[in-house]
């Protein structure tokens, strides 16, 4: 028997990560709240998916507190709603960036990353990396921009 | 119209990572092969999926060059098959190492992580930040050691 199997595995960090955002459309719909979508018609139109899936998966992640639902309504139309990323949403996009710096590094996309990261102050480009030192500390979302990258190609 | 809708945004490294490993049992396998998993019934066992399921994930990873398939038999017994991480499926490491800093933060597990990951030179504990520091370097996978961490509990 694998010694893996003496122990009891389940209460893991890594776990909870994967059960509560590592699903594919979970991800899209992160990466797609990362351009700005908020709306349901808008994340339907730009995922593809269908309205089942998507409606599930929205609400997967606003009970997980990642997105926040909040009601609008244009003039003269029924109220609906809108989906925002919380600050516990903005806080998977490392996730998101270090799953981008190693697809570049293995199979790089033609265009680049779609986004671009970077620390408004120094105009310097934003990575993730490992690290033992105690000294070294993360920026937070609050103090990077996100803005499209070479990989977003303008249409028409 | 949302000004997203003006770019072609699917030639995106992110896109990329989350179309080859951002899936549920995809990042669920990686995790098992963490602890050493190798062989399909292994997987299978601590995963209790579906064997179609897991022989499809496999293949996909194997595809992808994340997994290499190598043949193994015991004594008198048909030689069946086992999937090792290969280089490129250890660098996937740090995603799930940040997936897992995420749920610390926004959910910690009551008995933390499942594995740590320290630099064996310093025996300090590793972690991924987000910087715009240019002289910062990663510690790469092959310096770095991955061990049971405290969310790791011994049966019986």
């Amino acid at each position: 028997m694998h010694p893996r199997f003496l122990y009891e595995l389940d209460d893991c960090a890594i776990l909870g990560g994967i059960e509560t955002v590592g699903e594919t459309w979970a991800l899209k719909i992160l990466r797609e709240a990362i351009y700005g979508l908020r709306r349901f018609d808008d994340f339907a139109r730009a995922l593809g998916c269908g309205r089942g899936v998507l409606s599930d998966r929205l609400k997967k992640l606003t009970a997980a507190g990642i997105l926040a639902r909040q009601a609008y309504a244009e003039p003269g139309q029924r109220a609906r709603a809108e989906y925002h990323m919380t600050e516990m949403g903005w806080d998977v996009v490392p996730v998101l960036l270090a799953l981008g710096q190693w697809r570049e590094r293995w199979a790089p996309a033609s265009g680049g990353a779609a986004i671009r990261v970077t620390e408004p102050r120094s105009g310097r480009a934003v990575q993730m990396l490992m690290t033992a030192d105690p000294k070294a500390t993360s920026l937070s979302m609050d103090e990077v921009r996100i803005a499209l990258g070479p990989g977003a190609r303008r249409i028409g």
